[in-house]
């Protein structure tokens, strides 16, 4: 740290993300990116930019918010596309959190929550999971506080039904409620259609995962035109340009395509269900996942040694120094034979340790 | 405003970027853009990532580190990368700058540096240019407070040579000077030189002026290992993939083609000195500038209404709503043909007003 940085981030925890590792050496499970390149349509519309790239981009992101306003039955003044979705929470966390206003979530979630408050001076409750590790409800009610809710929840995977989405946004009617859907489209349920009725409701989604673009760094939010005006203010006080014109595009292409998404969830989604399978039957606690990733602990092996001898046998996946989860691993699903690459490493490590 | 927007931001006015009109029919001179289109080397580049989006792109930015630390001749902790200058400047803003320590910069400078600081509630101070435009530079002895600096400055295009930044740097050892060089190889000293002395300078540049690359947007700071260092805290816990694998591919690319660049720069000192010298005939006041623009004033014309004027001829300069230089306006040096139709639409207009 130099001497002229500000004492207010002095104690200032970054995020840690995933490795990304620059070789090609690890089948890579580890930060639930899709194992499907781009759509074509998003790949050529990107490269139509290229020659373009001397302007600037259109800090009204007017085609994209366009496709994103068609494809999700919202006006365009609902929609507001940003640098990646942590963009996004981070400008909700300025925008609707301070001092005075606290932020709740899970005590298991997205790591990036806590780091988000503590850069921004807000005071934040990590509500405790239950033991099988859900969100009870009752305990989001009358918080007084923003509320953030990953739906389905990552590290674990698990989804709420929208009922009890739609029970947070009535028990907090004069906080907003944040619900990041980065995972929704491999089986949770959006609460995009309850945007008419919650004026509270702030949806955050992500090209990163079911639309394979990761790489291209574009999130988007939707909500009431307030609501989106607010975080356009934070955005135009802050990068205005913050989404570049190839990304943009891959972001127009993509949704032009939803029949490749869809084929590329409904895979994902078999293989998961034969990874679930295979993992209990060797004896590992694997909660019912919603998202392109699977939550596994064995009682008789210890979490980060797991993590470590798949690292060894060239797989890489996530392990959590989190005492309340530092037995679990989460495991992204990716190919059918990459999946099994995991699943006979792992029945060699269960072996060698005598489980 | 919604109910929930935090008060901290109720007064916040945030930047106006320049028009961005998204058909073709203006000449575009009005945001500094290149006219030339990137180097096939940086598209080239970017393009051979498309089919790897689905991958996240790398928060260490490696290979565009790499390239930047050898054409600076600078250490690799001494880079950071950003989603255009913009975000470098907002982070420096954060870091170096709070409610205790306030910024400084002059009264007529890019006009995104009050935001910023009303952003982060940083207290600052405009220090008025003399009636020249040019900076005095014994206003910004001694300060005690973090010193923002555009060299050559916009949107007067006036730059300060390498000595006055060194008295600057030497008159506050115990504050950040930031030098925000986006203009720098169209004319300018880099202050990159001085970097080995002064710990406390950090140099910001961009890829969007002089390589081409607006479209991508691409920043990058310099500064010693410590500032770097807090400024990629700030990054961390902000969006440490804040870079897409595009645009740090187009990067390395354009880093790699410097003749191209080297050209395009020389074309554009050239074009701008037949203009300067044609407007001053016309009766214009026009600084020498060493950017990539021309700040120009009639004594017989309104700012506003020559602007409005070679709009409506189909020619897009900037204008902006500062009393002090209301009658000024800023003008991109674009090809020598849009700047002949730029000459010709001016000589119309003077011809009619009379002058």
């Amino acid at each position: 740290m130099s001497r002229f940085f500000s004492d207010k981030y002095r104690d200032l925890t970054p995020y840690t993300p995933g490795e990304q590792p620059r070789d090609n050496q690890y089948i890579k499970l580890n930060t639930n990116e899709s194992p499907f390149p781009p759509s074509e349509k998003a790949m050529t519309a990107a490269e139509a930019k290229l020659g373009k790239l001397m302007l600037y981009s259109d800090t009204q992101c007017t085609d994209l918010v366009a496709a994103l306003s068609e494809t999700y039955g919202v006006g365009k003044d609902q929609v507001i596309c940003v640098n990646g979705s942590d963009e996004i929470l981070n400008f909700a966390f300025m925008a609707f959190c301070d001092k005075d206003h606290g932020a709740a979530f899970p005590d298991i979630t997205y790591g990036f929550y806590p780091v988000f408050a503590a850069l921004n001076q807000v005071p934040y409750t990590e509500i405790p999971l239950r033991d099988d590790l859900t969100i009870d409800v009752d305990d989001y009610i009358g918080l007084g506080k923003t509320v953030f809710i990953a739906n389905p929840n990552a590290p674990t995977g698990i989804a709420l039904p929208l009922s009890d989405i739609e029970r947070i946004l009535k028990g907090n009617p004069d906080n907003v409620v944040v619900v990041d859907e980065a995972y929704v489209d491999f089986g949770g349920e959006s609460a995009v259609s309850l945007l008419p009725e919650y004026e509270n409701l702030l949806v955050t989604m992500t090209f990163s995962k079911s639309r394979s673009l990761a790489g291209a760094r574009l999130g988007f939010g939707l909500g009431s035109p307030e609501l989106i005006r607010d975080l356009n203010t934070i955005r135009f006080s802050t990068n205005p340009y913050n989404v570049n014109f190839m990304s943009e595009a891959a972001g127009v292409g993509a949704l032009s395509d939803p029949e490749y998404m869809k084929r590329n969830c409904e895979y994902t989604k078999e293989v998961r269900a034969y990874v679930t399978e295979r993992l209990r039957a060797l004896g590992f606690e694997v909660p019912d996942s919603s998202a392109n990733f699977v939550f596994a602990k064995h009682p008789g092996l210890d979490g980060e040694q797991y993590y470590l001898e798949l690292k060894k046998r060239g797989i890489l996946i996530r392990h959590f120094s989190v005492p309340r989860i530092r037995d679990c691993n989460r495991i992204t699903i990716g190919l059918r034979e990459d999946m099994d690459a995991l699943l006979a490493a792992t029945e060699e490590i269960l072996a060698e340790a005598g489980k």
